[in-house]
């Protein structure tokens, strides 16, 4: 598959539609050999398109079908194939009625083009924007596929449009890849290599395993081929048996992989609720739990607390403390969970306060120390840690952690 | 380039390497002909480096350097280019230094490979990690670079090896791409394209211009080349002075384009202070608020209020405005941002309600649906926007729109 877009090229917009595309094609069956990137080129982009055909059956190329002069990927893709383009009348029809609801008089003329399809090609309907996907069926049987690079437009007209046609095309010979993530945290990449190749045989039944680290910790990832769906999920389970012991402190569950997600199940399942107080993290953590869907079944809310004012107002973190200590101590990361709990009457509470730096650092408090606190039932639970990096990664860091601590407690996993 | 790496083919990690590394190669001057990304297999590895030897004087590949099993790019480049790998000695007793550091006895033997250099190869020295660059030029003056793939590592080593090595081969070659970037946000794309180019002459003396829409807004990209920094500063002046009527309402200026970056600045130039009261952005404005290096000089904190109880007692927003108007409601940001500025003695303050989605829409207020008032010296200034899409979209383009009023008020751009 191929991203076009001097924006890709130049890195001023991040490829995630190619990454998008290779899950979803490889869970459908297809082995993706290559992703590529050009420029807004015609004669890169027909380049291509060669070279894809060398390698592939399938070429999906994303980007460039908008209405500017430097998209330029329809007819270049076109004229390489030896399709002829023409306007299509309903396209014409559905992109006046789009332009006419946002209060148009008619098609801007630029904006016209998207209504141009190649004689011969499979128009792929986009249900969420103006411009279609086209798919361009050579002699040989193999595909050649446009997809706008909008990210919602494209993986729209993949999911409804792409997986059907490919389907139908290569049905019998797709070959899919299973996949299952063991999500950790708090266990650096390194060791748990070292510890979990140690606890499987050589021969994991073509079974391979794969470490995916990120600033939050470290995914699992096991995948098998060639074999049925259920005998892959026996496989999967059978190596996570084996794994029981190594995983247990640092694993947690969620389908969408994030950590504040298990946090919401272990609070529901409890019927419990949470309030955070944040410092150094200034809302990360609030921001994470209430990216969940539904989080306001368990979440209440939350203080940021970052001026010291505000922790002795609002929290009710005592001065003296706050002189005598500062506001980056044990005392005060608990005093933040318990206040915060017990003003907003919720079960559980996180107190978080640190160095995000880049500034603030001390000898004795460097750039990355961090107290956090989680208070469960009135009683609280305090750790500190001086997390790596830089400002972003020590937040992330921070609020991962602190989060980490909430879950274990929740299930029980810590005294 | 190119990034190595199955986790990147099946799209497990999205490949931020690419992108940096576009942006870095361009403004050094040399032009990016493709970005690829293949899998952890010695024939596939071999293949991108012939593949990019034959577009390109420089072939650089991230990834697959660890100590791992599915590390094989060291292997399976110096191979295919006919260097012998050998262990240097420096390089061992550097990796026992790290891992001793860090507890073990000695290198585990997996980690040991990383010490393996190709001979005649050069070395670029890892300032953050224990894998090296390698460079391995040819005989007619093409060099292919190895760069670890995890982001940290791979820009250390670029900025500070490859970078020089690239300026001594190159140097009079050297092409430089210079960009000004122009960041808007509250105007659609296609309205913002049309405006633009109807203000602009068809030549604009070698400037191209290119448009970047996020969920946040739209960066127009100014573009110049095969002219002097000066002069290109000089045409970014004369476009950006031409632009000014139009870009006035919607352009805001931050160097890392973000614009919680402006509103800082806007708050220091005014020597003002913030509060944030945030219902269904969650704490995510003051995530982006606090997202930036020197925010406590600005921001006193907010209160994340969740449940209606938590406006109540933490915002003094009433309980028959709650009843009577519900807490998506004008009366309800408007009371959130001049109850969080009074009781955070703050001089603004931001007050967002709304329906996230995906639950929680009505008839009457549907999914996406938001209010958003800004307090500013006890006075408020109160929107109501229905934004489209997911929760994710819904939550950054409220917190994106909140904080453009606040910058608006700010700069006095507003009434």
């Amino acid at each position: 598959m191929a991203g076009v877009g001097d924006e890709l090229l130049f890195g001023h917009t991040v490829n995630t539609n190619g990454a998008w595309l290779g899950q979803e094609l490889s869970t459908l069956g297809l082995e993706v050999a290559r992703h590529l990137v050009v420029g807004d080129l015609r004669e890169e982009i027909q380049e291509v398109v060669a070279a894809g055909l060398e390698v592939g059956e399938v070429v999906i190329l994303t980007g460039g079908l908008g209405p500017t002069p430097d998209d330029l990927t329809r007819p270049s893709v076109a004229d390489y194939l030896g399709f002829a383009l023409h306007e299509d009348p309903n396209l014409v029809e559905e992109l006046r009625r789009r332009f006419r609801a946002r209060g148009f008089d008619d098609i801007p003329p630029n904006n016209r083009r998207m209504a141009q399809v190649p004689r011969g090609a499979l128009v792929l309907p986009n249900p969420v924007g103006a411009a279609p996907g086209l798919g361009f069926p050579l002699p040989d049987g193999r595909i050649v596929i446009l997809l706008p690079g909008i990210p919602a437009e494209m993986r729209g007209i993949f999911s409804e449009g792409v997986v059907p046609l490919l389907k139908g095309r290569f049905g019998p010979r797709l070959n899919p890849v299973y996949h299952r993530f063991v999500h950790t945290t708090g266990i650096p990449e390194s060791l748990l290599a070292r510890e979990l190749e140690s606890l499987l045989p050589g021969d994991l039944g073509q079974i391979s395993v794969a470490y995916l680290p990120d600033m939050r910790g470290v995914r699992v990832r096991l995948t098998a081929r060639g074999v049925l769906a259920s005998e892959a999920e026996a496989r999967f389970d059978a190596v996570e048996a084996r794994l029981e012991g190594l995983l247990r402190p640092y694993r947690y569950r969620a389908e969408g992989g994030d950590l504040a997600q298990a946090v919401g199940e272990a609070l529901k399942a409890r019927g419990a609720t949470l309030a955070t107080a944040e410092s150094c993290t200034g809302g990360l953590i609030a921001k994470r739990i209430t990216d969940q869907p539904g989080s306001s079944d368990y979440f209440l809310g939350g203080v940021v607390a970052y001026s010291d004012a505000v922790k002795v107002r609002h929290l009710g973190v005592s001065e003296e403390i706050l002189r005598g200590e500062g506001a980056v101590s044990r005392s005060v990361a608990e005093a933040m969970a318990l206040g915060v709990a017990e003003r907003f009457g919720s079960t559980a509470g996180i107190g978080v306060t640190g160095v995000a730096g880049p500034g603030g650092g001390s000898e004795e408090k460097p750039v990355g120390t961090v107290w956090y606190a989680i208070s469960l039932d009135g009683k609280a639970f305090v750790r500190t840690e001086r997390f790596l990096g830089g400002r972003e990664m020590v937040r992330e860091r921070a609020a991962q952690a602190a989060m980490a601590l909430l879950l274990a407690l929740l299930e029980g996993r810590q005294p």
